[in-house]
């Protein structure tokens, strides 16, 4: 799919045009890095989902030293990161601050925001909730794929960026017709329970600190203090996100 | 093992009563909970480590809003750890503090802490770095195991606790004699990248945060805005931990 064509369909679906710029850059970078359940894909699937206000803006409703707290106010979930990392990197902390993003679903790659902050040369460490898919074998479904993304800057102009989802495939997979829905199980083979762990961790997490209920997302970002990245990289092996 | 001797070989290495008895009461949590890797059998190997003063105690070098930094100061990082818990209970954030623990090493089972934080009342996200002993098959040493671990209290009285080594086996096990050091790989089988990038990307967080070189630990504590667990416990599965 080209630009143009992406851009038109997200604006036909009521998006302006600069959220719609924005939802473009997400999706082609995800295609770009070879993820196709997050990348074009998404297009013909948002066409698709109901439940958000394309004219919808997240709001700011807590903002403290360390610490703040957003709403996704109906908007989709990808604008609510997108615009949380914007001010990030505009407004920087001194030290850390937590981010609590409420009512923000659905995401897409969340390598994509700690790659933005990484770049911007902040510290990221991102989860995000999605419908419970993974469950023990024969169980209930208990917890989404919920990803962990980190991003961490490096002297050398390169980040690193990990983003790891606890499924053995992802739902985007499954969207794009590249794996069937019963592969979504946690990863891990007989240490399943480990990927089951950290996604229902990460869930509690999210679900703990929102005040709304819903789908949602916790990002720490953080100003380092050492370069590490050349270092590792220089042991000459393949880092994650290369 | 008994208290009473686990407590006296300790103090035989000059530990104070107080910092003995903090020893043991980690020694004796993983023991009872079946994590022998890091019960009693850490006395012994304790009485074998060197490089750390036991009358050192931790020093917090930066308090600010949303913000600690602590520095080991030459003290055994299960102290630090413990003191950087014992603080956040006595001064819980208003909304939540990142706290970077730096020459903290080693640091034990960490849902230990992150239970410890729970059963006050808070939520707690930590991890710590230790020896490269992970990496790609054949490849460099490039990563510890570095863990996750999540505790999230509930109303019900019984916080989840979720604690996930990115290793196959942990290098307790290995002390413990339950283990081969071959079997040290990123867990996950044919998805080892996964647990390898979790566990690269998770020591970069610590390194990129540490102001001094050397092992250390990242902790996000927060206040609880909702109560997730006792829906989730409803489902009727195994919930980690248990």
């Amino acid at each position: 799919m080209q630009r143009d064509e992406g851009v038109r369909r997200l604006q036909a679906l009521g998006f302006a045009a600069a959220a719609a710029g924005t939802l473009w850059e997400h999706f082609d970078d995800a295609e770009q890095r070879g993820k196709l359940g997050h990348g074009y894909s998404r297009i013909p699937w948002l066409e698709r989902l109901e439940g958000y206000d394309p004219k919808a803006e997240p709001l700011v409703v807590v903002d403290d030293v360390g610490f703040q707290r957003w709403n996704g106010n109906g908007t989709i979930g990808y604008l609510v990161l997108a615009e949380a990392v914007t001010r990030q990197i505009a407004q920087p902390p001194e030290h850390a601050r937590v981010v609590v993003c409420e009512r923000t679903f659905p995401t897409g790659m969340l390598g994509h925001y700690v790659r933005r902050l990484a770049e911007a040369g902040l510290v990221g460490l991102l989860t995000a909730t999605s419908p419970a898919r993974l469950g023990p074998p024969g169980g209930p479904k208990a917890a989404g794929t919920n990803p962990l993304a980190i991003g961490i800057p490096s002297s050398d102009g390169q980040p690193v960026v990990t983003d790891v989802s606890m499924g053995a495939v992802t739902w985007g997979d499954v969207i794009a017709g590249l794996a069937e829905e019963e592969q979504l199980v946690p990863f891990g083979g007989e240490q399943w329970h480990k990927a089951f762990a950290l996604a229902v961790g990460l869930q509690l997490v999210v679900d703990g600190l929102v005040r709304e209920p819903g789908y949602g997302a916790v990002l720490l970002v953080a100003r380092p203090e050492a370069d590490p990245v050349p270092a590792l990289r220089a042991l000459g092996l393949r880092l994650p996100g290369e």
